[in-house]
């Protein structure tokens, strides 16, 4: 396809989503649940077809020689989607937060003067691999009254193609006809679509990207469109002198072992010096009976013996894997200067029973989120409660940590009077 | 001066300026207070040099030739300083919404998730010409925590120079020494030295730029850091088929007259044709008197004759001065329609008595504020019970309308338990 077509394919579907998204105002609460349910039904009842479709693009994958992981990623069939309409349910099941006046305070001059929660309008959604994102991401935009501009992995195309089928017949059945168009998937494999994509300000209010670090750090440089980034999840457990020494070896090891490819897991671990050789020998044990190597401090070596010595850069390094970096630090002040250094703004958890660390540790940890005694594997949209997640933020802008339905909305001020004029 | 040596001198003061931010979490809410009080304090007693220091500038502005407009924003002596140290204690009573945890939830896992208030970072302004801006935007930005890099014009910078002595001895004098590094001044004032500031992405983490819509188009396309824009008020009236005439009338005279040269005056009138005759004589009248320019479209100069005809470019132009487009339309959805094409998404308003239409209105139109029965004139952080604004936000993400304190800061979570870990 030539570039030209391209660029004029993107722009064509930009545009669509763009005049569906202002039209998408008179969508009541009932009316986007009721498109969300009737996805649901379409996707249940179109099973065969997707299996059928997904088994393409993992036969495509398998020719390819994708990794083992991307392929995983890719199966979408029986009860992942099962769970993709049940991710549905849930969506609807979120509280509206849309078109309701909130914080409304009369002011002095007799206005009153309130907040109105409104979508953003355009969502363009960046991904790889996982085809479940498709529904996902088109529930959470949908659920917010936003349009969605979906640009799924090449390697996924024939399963969304076909998820896309049942989202069209939802909307194509709903009475307000100008809805048809508030989903739209890019077609269009090649990867200069993207930067078409990235391009569309006119049309586009916020560029979401899900997928590796180099994904998004090319999207972020090419976008004109403000983006909602994540870039690393290098996260931290410190473990204080005052900490209970229990919690401390549950949360840092479940922190550390419960999944290790996750953003959330934890990297390294900080270990205050006066409860480092009450709790390395045992967590070091537990950690390589579970596979994990330890890449300890000088110190840490030092008192462990078997373990390989840490570089600097091993400390910048989200593993995303059974490696941990340990180092044993003088003081809360060191832990939260290596977390400022070394850290991605994502996740970092303090164990600890003293409240003036615990507070000097959350205000001072510049992260999206800030756990107390409590494992770093909680920083989820499900987890904190939000229904759902498009992604997490470490941005500090609009949107930071896990991001749902209300990251997807901007707040309008809406004031009112009897007539009020400004002398 | 050097390219290269501005370009040290930028990054040197944005590097000051994050280090300083860092520490800032450990100022409590009677610090940033006591700083900004401190701050009105040896700003009265400089009232001398600062008059003296302005005169320079605006001796300069004479020799330039600078207009009338320009140098009475230049002007900073007598009341206009005393309102200068007022607004810094009208900041002093915003509530300090930092640090605090909000919005706590206790979810099924038994962790709690609240959010906690903190500031962005380190915050960029670059402004024209009114040397007061100086003390609001430092003010506003050490009450939200923030560390902020000032760039005002060079036709202030004596002025700025002046200011910028005071923030520094009440800096110098606080008990937190790292303090010292919160507020920082470009005096440099060779543009290049914006150009620099822009592409200071590591150390600044947010741009707000105040001034004309070229000065803030440049800055937008230069920025490598996010930008809090604000761009045209090109701001409407839609008087309904169910307005009450009076009001409408009073309404419509105060947004378009109070104030000419402002974002939030009326630009354009839109009237729907049943109310048209009954009121289009009289209000012609009464803004002519006041020396206003009508250009209406043809009904309109039909109707009235001794006006001009609007062109398409008058529906987009932000006349900041005695201009006003009118144009009758036939029903509430032409008029959303027009303000959707025209409109800049600053301030529009509805005079109506139908619930239905005020509804579809501040539903449908894509603006910053939305106003019901009010004048256009109250879209204003201090019309709105903020204490003080930075600037008002055109922009749909982070901070929209009117930015006081809470639009410089960022919500973190925070999550506790007592030692909960992910099964």
């Amino acid at each position: 396809m030539l570039k030209d077509k391209i660029n004029r394919y993107v722009e064509n579907l930009c545009k669509k989503a763009f005049v569906a998204s202002k039209s998408a105002a008179l969508n009541t609460s009932a009316d986007r649940n009721n498109i969300l349910k009737s996805i649901a039904q379409n996707l249940d009842k179109d099973r065969k077809n997707i299996e059928k479709n997904n088994t393409i693009d993992l036969n495509n994958a398998h020719k390819k020689k994708m990794n083992d992981a991307m392929i995983d990623r890719l199966i979408l069939n029986g009860d992942k989607i099962t769970a993709m309409c049940d991710g549905l349910y849930e969506i609807i099941k979120i509280p509206d937060p849309l078109y309701k006046k909130i914080n409304s305070v009369k002011q002095k001059s007799g206005i009153t003067v309130s907040q109105m929660r409104v979508p953003l309008g355009v969502i363009g959604m960046i991904y790889e691999s996982r085809p479940n994102v498709t529904i996902d991401a088109a529930g959470l935009c949908l659920k917010s009254g936003n349009s969605v501009i979906l640009r799924g992995g090449s390697e996924a195309i024939y399963t969304n193609r076909r998820l896309m089928s049942s989202i069209k017949k939802s909307l194509k059945s709903h009475k307000n006809k100008k809805n048809l168009d508030l989903v739209q998937l890019i077609e269009v494999t090649d990867r200069h679509a993207v930067g078409c994509l990235l391009q569309m300000n006119e049309f586009v209010n916020v560029i979401i990207p899900r997928g590796g670090k180099d994904l998004i750090k090319r999207i972020t440089q090419e976008s004109t469109i403000p983006v909602i980034k994540h870039l690393d999840g290098n996260c931290h457990v410190y473990i204080d002198k005052e900490a209970d020494l229990s919690k401390a070896m549950k949360i840092s090891i479940n922190s550390k072992t419960q999944r290790f490819g996750v953003c959330n897991a934890m990297e390294t671990l900080l270990i205050h010096k006066s409860v480092s050789k009450k709790l390395l020998f045992k967590l070091a044990n537990s950690l390589q009976s579970q596979g994990v190597e330890i890449r300890g401090c000088k110190n840490t070596k030092k008192y462990l013996g078997n373990v390989v010595l840490a570089k600097d850069v091993d400390w910048y390094t989200e593993f995303l894997g059974p490696i941990i970096s340990i180092k044993i630090v003088q003081d809360l002040d060191e832990a939260i200067a290596h977390i400022d250094k070394y850290g991605s703004n994502h996740t970092d958890a303090i164990v600890s029973k003293n409240k003036n660390s615990i507070e000097k540790f959350i205000n001072m940890v510049d992260s999206s989120s800030v756990m107390i005694n409590t494992s770093t594997r909680f920083a989820d949209g499900f987890e904190y409660g939000l229904g759902a997640e498009i992604g997490i933020s470490t941005d500090k802008l609009h949107a930071r940590g896990p991001v749902g339905v209300e990251g997807l909305t901007s707040l309008k001020y809406v004031v009112s009077s009897q007539g009020k004029i400004r002398n």
